[in-house]
């Protein structure tokens, strides 16, 4: 297939070289040379443009850092929007908030064009080896005709709901990770600072009603989890600064619903204070170290 | 085995009932008097005081509502250390501060008797069926000492540690089940909120980084699980009032270790809210209610 | 002076109308044609948009909702910048993020025209009786020529720094006062509840390290102050949902600062959870009733 | 008059001296040798124990750092109670909860002896300047008998209500106080990261809605207020360690009367952060510490 693709970051650039070792075509922009050399080499010929890249494209797929790009990429006079066939599917992987996704779904509808937000989960390693999960906002016919093309990409696809409910489920899914990431990190410490070896507390957490993917796959305390970015100095995971952009998403849409979220709120500011110290590019279960004892001079 | 046991409610006396059914002969004291004459109803021997429960028994079980209960219980005039024989263990299994576990330990240690704290998980539910978890803080003769005893009420027997180690596993895990379903609670609500289908979100939180013990099997959102207490109206679960009383106990347990809980804290003064509102009562996961938009006149 | 004036709602409207009892003439523009009749009836003449108001103008005052008016109104086709005088200064006095205001700030400055950010405080009654406070930020001399005009509007005009200062100054005083309120509310309903008389509660916190306006001047105990708006329904004073505005205003400037405001996020929750409730257009004050008991069938 | 005085601690040694500057006799008793020995040379007689000290006394006055102090203090065999004549009025001028307050009252009424709880404020200089601010809980008779003694040592003594209500008053008091400098201190720190001069913003607040005895006479910013500890390097004022001590009497109190207080939790939480980082010691203003940007090593 003929695939358009405007992003190739570190996320963008694993997929679309996935996309062209899947025996697709791929037609790649970036603003950034040395990613376009990348994707040359990887053997994808270069547009000069978004519009460009989706000229000539039976799917366009899109991997941005933030909404203004995403709306720039597709709605600039030199977007998408503008060089792409009617009838073409398109694809935002992107992770943003849900109003800005359903916003370019109806600009896009418009002009008779299916559009799907389609965030992922899985952060670099998944891009890379392929294996990442599509949360997709599309209707059941444009689910499947996309589904082959996710398939060169990552390994599952969940359908959300309608435009939008992938950017839903992505930030719901992240809101409530923020927090349980603080929640064990803030039992963890407890635990240890009242004396209990956290090796078994970590044990027992794991097998009763405070299990959770922050305790059992990805602990906070360094040397319970052998895989676990804590055990290798916070390095290589999802950064507390992607965390502290996904908070914000979340909190902001919240204020857009006039939904109250106290744990996500506070959730936010703590990463946010991880950051002003200087490590938000540890993984973000490097919170913490915010609850470490420290010895200053008064 | 010939056993004391003390505290006959909620939790205790179908405890002392599996003990009996298990072979075991039970001299059962508590204050109400309806406590009583079940237990007698049931097999047990009554006693008049914790003192005489305590005379005579080859293990003593301890099953009470909070810290002063426990040191009145064992440390009065008429109390458990003053009847017991030298040597015998003793087993408190309240949920309680692990200083006061502590301090009991000592107390009985000093008169030449096993102290373990073994604090449970299961609720009424479990202690009905047989099926309770012990968090066991003991040395590890006298675990294998009291294992045989234990499993006539459970099903599970974890040692944490040393002497009080069984509370903090306890007060950490519940510290961390309380912030997690209030992560849960506003993950749903938010996602609701935005539009996205809620079982579809329950679906996609319980297969990626947001799984908990709080969302895939005690989900809030009603319908989402069939055997959830959101599913019968927050009947029959872990009542909210019981999580505040452990939220309180790992705050102040924090607090004397000078170790900051931020989410902890919120965790708990959200569940105070929920009590105050006159819902204490119903199981914790509840908390969503907090979330819901109402139409007060201004 | 000749003057432009964009912006006519419950702020603007009197602002003009002080400024043509002040002998100034008013050239004004509004969407809604309502506020333009006003405008006209006050002795206004009307203008077909932002660029015909400052057409001619030798100032223009602006007092918009959001930050997206205030972009739209200067930098529009039709805009401020497009009709103004070169040399001619602006002056806007909407609340919005520092960052638009100096965007704003530079593309006048482009053109040759000076800028000053100058949100009021004061609220309605304030724009009525002409007795607002403006906090401006513009250099020296601008502030010395603007000081005539706004004299006409307000009584005290605080000079804070160059542009954007103005509104940095705002959203940081209300971020203190949403806190501070929120702060009296839990004060004073902790008092009541622990069964102190209201009144010698407040009496004592007005004379000690705890007293603030929130207590001494608009304490949201009903019946303490007799002219705060608790005392007659929390109507007519700051509603809550313009403090919920000005508090993401700051958590979001906050956040683009990567400084923590770990306060400032929960009292925009709360205010949040108030609005919510359906109670955002109570004054702020009204934040008080989210402690009240309350009695729910469970 | 004949005064027993027990507790000579930082603040009870200056009050008992100036005790007897004012003409009155005292029989102190502390447990620590160099306090007693201080009191010596201010010309006090010695006690050997609390109920030696009140034997005889025409007043007793206690000043004790915490409620299990005072129980002893008044209840042991050899305390306050067993030696005080009938009829003789008590004073304790510790900080405790207002629970064990009506405790001890009762318990002094029972055998004929008013009791009034009288907490102070103005800390270790006014407490040596005979400055302190007292909040009394008593009845009118009591408040008029003891008026004469504590202005001794104080130049405000405040009615605060029945027994009980002085530590109300006082928690209460310190609750909104702990709230409003972190309020204060997100406020300054936000201001000065957006780019305002701290003078200057400083300067708006103390004349604007957020004005504050934290803002005005204890700024947390360096250089704001000459006389603030902030300009001495947080040195000699109210200790973080104190205020957190007040605030958990607060928040415990509020617990036990199923009232939420949400923001006065956080703020227990960030001092209990600053306390252990080292900085308990520093007077509370410090806080403003958790909100500097740190340079850390990822």
């Amino acid at each position: 297939m003929q695939i358009g693709f405007v992003g190739l970051g570190h996320m963008g650039g694993p997929m679309a070289a996935n996309l062209l070792k899947a025996g697709h075509a791929v037609t790649a922009f970036d603003l950034v040379p040395a990613a376009l050399d990348a994707a040359k080499a990887a053997g994808a010929t270069l547009a000069a443009s978004p519009r460009a890249a989706a000229e000539g494209a039976e799917v366009v797929i899109t991997m941005l850092p933030a909404a203004q790009h995403v709306k720039a990429v597709y709605l600039n006079d030199d977007g998408v929007l503008a060089g792409v066939t009617k009838g073409v599917p398109l694809v935002d992987s992107s992770t943003i908030d849900p109003a800005t996704a359903k916003l370019i779904g109806e600009a896009a509808g418009r002009q008779g064009n299916p559009f799907a937000d389609a965030p992922v989960s899985g952060g670099v390693v998944g891009a890379q080896a392929g294996t990442l999960t599509f949360m997709v906002g599309a209707d059941e016919a444009l689910f499947e005709t996309l589904r082959p093309v996710l398939s060169g990409m990552g390994k599952n696809m969940v359908r959300c709901g309608e435009t939008g409910t992938g950017q839903i489920a992505k930030i719901c899914n992240n809101l409530l990770l923020g927090i349980s990431m603080i929640g064990v990190a803030e039992a963890m410490k407890l635990g240890e600072t009242l004396g209990i070896d956290p090796t078994k507390l970590a044990g027992i957490l794991n097998t009763s009603t405070g299990r959770c993917w922050s305790s059992d796959t990805c602990n906070p305390y360094p040397g319970i989890i052998e895989t676990a970015p804590a055990s290798r100095g916070y390095s290589g995971g999802f950064g507390a600064d992607l965390m502290l952009k996904d908070l914000g998403l979340a909190v902001d849409a919240a204020r857009g619903a006039k939904q109250p979220v106290f744990m996500g709120a506070l959730a936010q500011q703590l990463y946010q204070s991880m950051s002003q110290q200087g490590l938000g590019g540890l993984d973000f279960s490097g919170i913490i170290k915010l609850y470490a004892k420290q010895q200053n001079e008064q």
